[in-house]
């Protein structure tokens, strides 16, 4: 398959897109790239030239592109019911919420389904508080958590006032030793002092006033940055000590991306909230969601819960995650992920750093893995963003789709990418880094 | 077409539905109505029993039920390209933009997509702040404008500082005769008052420090509250003198529900934002939008825009976008809402008025119409929460999905009922109120 489409231009589609307004860039940047077609790894333009997909889009599809299971059981759906509202009950969305359900621990209990990610942490947070009768929300600053804030609270009726918590944010560090807040120089060493530095914060911000601590099991957009061994289960730790709930956020990292189902598995640590997108559909349909510990899903049965939306449990976003769970299954694809990320993809990463000085660090695991460029390994000093904005379109040119953060490459394709792909790709980066070196 | 299916039962479906989390509710109360199908404005449960529907589910399939035109739009794009970034060139999502720009007024230059209205009211919001370098928004009490208010302000990474506005909402009183703030008698009255109570609020609140006055063009969830002739001038001229932007929310009252393609057409005025969700697809797969206006459109090319989301102009939901707007021009369907629905629906419900004292107030326009029920028309008081519920498991007994908030029985069918499916939706909700009067 690719998308040749004589009738159809690249320049016409570029043309027409200046009525899109497009998210987080100036709107006269560089113009974007036009795709026609995909399938697997492989996107196509209106012209014929391919493109290998090594971001996953925005590390979503996970499953690839166009997924034959994936696209007929949203076209069926699309027949049978293709929207209802989140009131009834809905045969699809009971299913979806189900294989959720059991994927993760039994300690879970129920799914409230959203539309994307951000909004699965807006009601992840209302729970918590709700359920708490606390305010404060304990965050990482090396996180992103999604781009909503102001809707409820610009609402005028009574459901804004239980939601009103808007003083309520504080950020604490976590760890990172590539770049330790902490001055400290082993893994073990920035694991305690990011535990202790936690534990302050909790203490002068008033325990009793905490109601949750949400974090990216581990963060993404940041940089795929590991927590170090004992870091989440000290965490755990502080938050069951205080009655505080405990959030992952697994939107980026959830289902397979990191070679398991949740990325917390890892780690043997178990939330009271996870919450999720992307991966769970691979973004086939917007869809979203927040899996609820039993004793909030107790809370709640006859307590009023103070959030909602039009298109929670939208069918169709529903017979896209009841598929790919299915077909993720059926075809071993977060065993693979487990596989060859780690054996085949990480490897031939970290034999990149060894050719290319301007590589500053490497993190990883399964199919995330994250390049940190540096102007020099001795000072770490991030590579500019002029050559990184350089660096971005030498990638495009030569036919690979990257996933680039600050003065980072994240590595996320598809997880069903074939050796031969990683190789393709791999071969890529080595030789625009070597124009950098 | 109808839902029986032998293999499955309502019973399994509700079942199942267990593992759900549903929005804004105690979740063990009444069991939720399982539905296995629709169309036009018909829905069947899995044993063939069917229902009307009167309010559109969430006031969004405009359209109706499994209108075939965007069934297979749909259909089609899941097999060309179900899913891609929002920050490619996609044709699919530049025909969707300019359908929209090309039904709004000429001051609109381009169009950016979100999920749902919620989100669509963040990020005009945002753009508003931007734009203005202010922080304040005003909004009305009696409104809604959608359920999140968090993840932004969760979020650690630079994102979150230019969305800190966390202590800058405002209220306001609007317009509301029939249950009036103001003491006033009459609607011109009502207006007057209104518009002077706004200009204190923005006096009092620093006109310098309002980046946005935000209001739904009606008032929908709140209660159909038809602006008094003037209201919308006056709000429109109090933000132009002071630099304020005003966004009118058209969520709910956008695209046809009113008898026009945008609700603020009736009232002669123009919004520097507008926002979109429901309608504009008739919620077929999730979707939503800001309209952004040529001087936001042209701060925006050189300006980094600080908002953004993973599905922002996703494929699928811009199919049908397209193909609705599309079907919606080809079989006249505003034209219709607007006739029928203020010809044979608006004066049937007017009709109920005479025959049941348990209506105190009729309000509407076009498919929009909404019941004010009243323990008595002498002191207004509200319906009592039991009847209400009562009320409202009666309806679905006698198969009428109807959409009712507080004390109010909202009308809002898909915009293309027939007059007999009128009469029979009337009919119930006359024998229906016969048992409260
Ligand atoms: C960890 C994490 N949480 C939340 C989000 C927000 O998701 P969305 O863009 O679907 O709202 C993202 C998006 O990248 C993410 O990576
Ligand atoms: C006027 C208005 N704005 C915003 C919203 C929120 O839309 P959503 O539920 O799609 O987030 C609604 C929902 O009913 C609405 O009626």
């Amino acid at each position: 398959m690719n998308g040749f489409a004589p009738e159809i231009s690249n320049q016409y589609v570029v043309d027409l897109d200046k009525h899109v307004f497009h998210s987080w860039s100036v709107q006269e940047s560089a113009p974007p790239i036009a795709i026609a077609s995909a399938q697997g790894c492989s996107l196509w333009d209106f012209e014929g030239k391919q493109y290998l997909d090594f971001s996953s889009q925005l590390v979503n599809t996970n499953i690839g592109h166009q997924h034959p299971k994936v696209i007929d059981a949203i076209k069926a759906q699309a027949e049978t019911l293709v929207t209802i509202a989140p009131a009834t009950a809905n045969v699809t969305r009971g299913e979806a919420a189900k294989r959720i359900l059991d994927r993760a621990p039994d300690h879970f209990k129920k799914v409230f389904f959203t539309n994307a990610g951000a909004d699965a942490n807006e009601n992840a947070i209302r729970m918590a508080r709700q359920f708490t009768g606390r305010d404060k929300v304990l965050s990482a600053y090396r996180s992103y958590h999604g781009n909503t804030g102001s809707a409820i609270a610009a609402t005028g009726d009574f459901r804004r006032v239980p939601n009103e918590y808007s003083r309520g944010h504080v950020h604490f560090f976590n760890p990172y030793l590539y770049r330790t807040e902490f001055n400290a120089q082993t893994e073990q060493q920035e694991c305690e002092r990011a535990l202790q530095h936690l534990k302050r914060v909790i203490e002068c911000e008033g325990p009793n006033a905490i109601a949750a601590i949400i974090l990216e099991t581990i963060p993404g957009t940041a940089g795929f940055l590991l927590p170090p061994e004992g870091y989440l289960q000290g965490v755990r730790e502080l938050a069951t000590e205080h009655g505080i709930q405990l959030i992952f956020d697994e939107v980026m990292v959830g289902f397979g991306r990191t070679g398991r189902w949740f990325a917390f598995e890892h780690f043997n640590v178990v939330p009271d909230l996870i919450t999720f997108a992307k991966g769970v559909n691979s973004g086939y349909v917007p869809a979203g969601g927040v899996v609820i510990s039993e004793p909030i899903s107790e809370y709640f049965k006859s307590n009023f819960f103070m959030g909602g939306l039009t298109y929670s449990g939208h069918p169709l976003a529903m017979s896209a995650i009841v598929a790919t769970l299915d077909a993720m299954e059926e075809e071993g694809i977060v065993r693979y992920a487990d596989e060859v990320g780690n054996n085949i993809l990480g490897p031939a990463l970290i034999e990149l750093m060894e050719k290319h000085e301007t590589i500053g660090d490497i993190r990883g695991k399964g199919m995330f893995w994250a390049l940190e460029l540096v102007e020099s390994r001795a000072t770490r000093e991030p590579l500019s963003n002029s050559k990184i904005a350089s660096m971005k379109s030498k990638f495009a040119e030569k036919g690979l789709l990257t996933f680039i953060v600050n003065n980072r490459i994240h590595v996320a394709p598809p997880l069903i990418i074939k050796p031969n792909e990683i190789a393709q790709g791999v071969a890529i980066i080595s030789q625009v880094l070597a124009e950098f070196d």
